[in-house]
């Protein structure tokens, strides 16, 4: 790119930045009704509009051969009718939740009379950046729209078309509506170094979050002048106790790996205490191979599992986002909970257990977002845990953790009324 | 540095922070019980060793002149045994709060029978940069450990024995408790260098806190690939809106102004509505003269306020932590909150107002941590809000917003208690 192109595409970048966060300030100062309102228009506009929107989304079909994608990627890519009516669903889903902004968190009256009231705000401007399925575009949208905040889109290449005429759409309904049209900007341009000045507007945008392949998610850690929230992928355990009831167990187990492959919250290992590895494993190692999963184990696994075969540290580490599972015996708790720590990616594990010290131990102990005791680790999820839709699933600890949902996308400020109080 | 040399210090680095996760990993399980007897048992300890920490005081204080120190810095620099007794008080005061850690910050019940904990936890490790006043070791240290978080604390180099006499106490107490003495480890090494590995390491450290001047913290900002919590500077405002109780906003704005100069939450800035101007400021100019400072302002206020000097827009950017005052009539509520937020720091501004709608208005549109009315931007402290001692007051609105205690060096994770259930 030449010097001045360099210098053309940042300062398109800071137009951009500064647009959105113009566009924030209105944003936090308007009424929840306006944003419901928006989200029902956007989401009638999306259902008038269901022609055009399948013709733009043709447009990358036909680009996708182009991008190598495989058959999964572009069936994630296509819109149907019926997709873009759960997009048009999702929205109302939205429109209905709580109004996080103006909520009063903690409040206390000082010996002074100084009453402090902490009362939740947005962040300001969101920069996020997310891969392949457009629905994504109108999810992230919303999200961010109803809790006060502007939002920079980045979506990738092989969506741009889809993108570009879902973002239309709710863009012209914001103006419908009397809210600011920059709070939604698609950034579509193809040059890779548009990421890279965003990264640095760290005195126009709030937080950057990425969203897709781990080397997106770090390179932009590793530039980002404003703080990121990370959504790394999740290498998640179950974990069979000596004292687990060992039917739940299995059907935990099961569901945790089996019932979904390519998410963050399926379980990539399971670990099995040496005490019940041989009444438990035998039996859900047939389980899972009737259901098309290959096994990787230690020794004692491949003594119990026919047909396993033997999983090395890289194993261990790995989310699989298949139909694969590491299986390990442990002689303890301890070692559990030692493992899990060492291999995992803090974001969900599970116990199954009947004793009341194992689960507060394995609760307390195990570094992750989510601590499943006797249930599945399908359940880390903004909608299962009720909070409503969500823009990701955090493994960060700073800011937010888990699922991340409305309120995750706030800030507060202390708001003191004081009746002329001076420090002495 | 040679590349052997280099390799060595990372090395180190490498070392420092991985004992500090080990650590965090201990003490994320402890009783509070073993935090305050610590915390006691510290306090005991600094006071028996009031002659070893001035001996090592005096050692800085020699070679202050070696590092340009103003007479100001130099009194900083020095402890003293009515100082060493006010850190200790201080540590009897942090054990004194309530333990943030294990607290259900949140719960519910699922329709499924799911019970869902939001449970407070520690960060894990801090890395915390700071310059000066060694009492700031003792503080730190003590808000880390009550918090539950592994600490590296880098001092600046000209407090540099007196921050190892008094970590060495705060560490000996540790072992005596049966505390991780990891827990809190100074990194006393003179190369600049360090600070840049350590800022590389987000696989141990979960947060970096730098507290000193601006370059600093735009490096750390710039170079962190953990979160950073920053202390940016404040440039806090006063303004004087045409409803306000003329006399409760004279002393209100000489309270933010004098109080005490050097601080982050004293008054840089007065904005007066122009229907007040002409009763307010000829008043508020001669006490502020009276009291030294400086005035600065526009063409209105240089005709109010005799041997006013001319204001440019690099005095209404400017935190002057001196007795120097900025001064702008506007014409307008709007116009004041435009001033503020485009020239202020999102620190501290207050409004002085009997108008309803006017104080409503301000607090939703100032975009800063902490909005005043009717009372002084001196209180937004943690001691002021009731938080207890406090590690910084953060500028930014990710995780931490305003002043920095216990609760906002925590982070939460969900503990699901379920029976079995399964996702379907």
């Amino acid at each position: 790119m030449s010097v001045a192109k360099e210098r053309d595409l940042r300062q398109y970048c800071v137009d951009v930045a500064a647009a959105a966060r113009d566009a924030s300030a209105k944003l936090a100062t308007v009424t929840g009704q306006q944003k419901i309102d928006w989200l029902y228009r956007s989401a009638e506009a999306l259902r008038r509009n269901i022609d055009n929107l399948i013709a733009s989304n043709q447009q990358d079909l036909d680009a996708a051969s182009g991008y190598n994608l495989t058959d999964a990627a572009i069936d994630r890519l296509r819109l149907t009718p019926r997709r873009i009516e759960s997009v048009a669903v999702a929205l109302q889903e939205i429109a209905s939740l709580d109004d996080p902004i103006g909520e009063i968190i903690d409040s206390t009256v000082r010996p002074n009379g100084l009453e402090i009231h902490k009362v939740r705000v947005p962040l300001g401007v969101v920069f996020f950046i997310y891969e392949s399925r457009p629905n994504v575009t109108a999810d992230a949208a919303a999200l961010c729209v109803k809790s006060g905040n502007a939002v920079i889109l980045r979506g990738g290449k092989e969506a741009s078309h889809s993108n570009r005429a879902l973002a239309n759409i709710l863009i012209e309904a914001l103006s419908n509506t009397g809210l600011p049209a920059d709070a939604i900007q698609l950034v579509n341009t193809p040059d890779r170094e548009a990421v890279g000045h965003f990264l640095e507007l760290d005195e126009y945008i709030s937080v950057t979050i990425p969203r897709g392949g781990e080397s997106l998610i770090r390179r932009v850690a590793a530039e980002a002048r404003m703080p990121v929230i990370k959504h790394y992928d999740g290498n998640c355990h179950v974990y069979v106790d000596r004292d687990a009831d060992l039917d739940m167990a299995a059907e935990v187990t099961i569901n945790s790996k089996c019932q979904r492959y390519g998410v963050c919250n399926a379980a990539e290992s399971l670990l099995v205490h040496a005490d019940v590895a041989t009444e438990f494993l035998p039996a859900v190692g047939e389980t899972l191979k009737q259901q098309g999963v290959e096994i990787r184990g230690d020794a004692r696994v491949r003594e119990l599992i026919a047909g396993a075969s033997e999983a090395r540290d890289a194993d261990f580490k790995a989310e699989f986002l298949a139909p694969i599972i590491s299986v390990n015996v442990v002689a303890s708790l301890e070692e559990a909970i030692r493992h899990i720590n060492h291999f995992g990616s803090h974001h969900t594990d599970a116990i199954l257990t009947s004793n009341l010290d194992a689960a507060r131990r394995f609760a307390v102990a195990v570094d992750s977002a989510a601590v499943m005791i006797n249930t599945s680790t399908r359940f880390n999820d903004g909608g299962q845990f009720g909070l409503g839709a969500e823009i990701g699933i955090s493994t960060d600890k700073l800011h937010a953790r888990g699922p991340c949902g409305l309120k995750e996308l706030t800030s507060y400020k202390y708001v003191c009324y004081g009746q002329g109080q001076i420090r002495t």
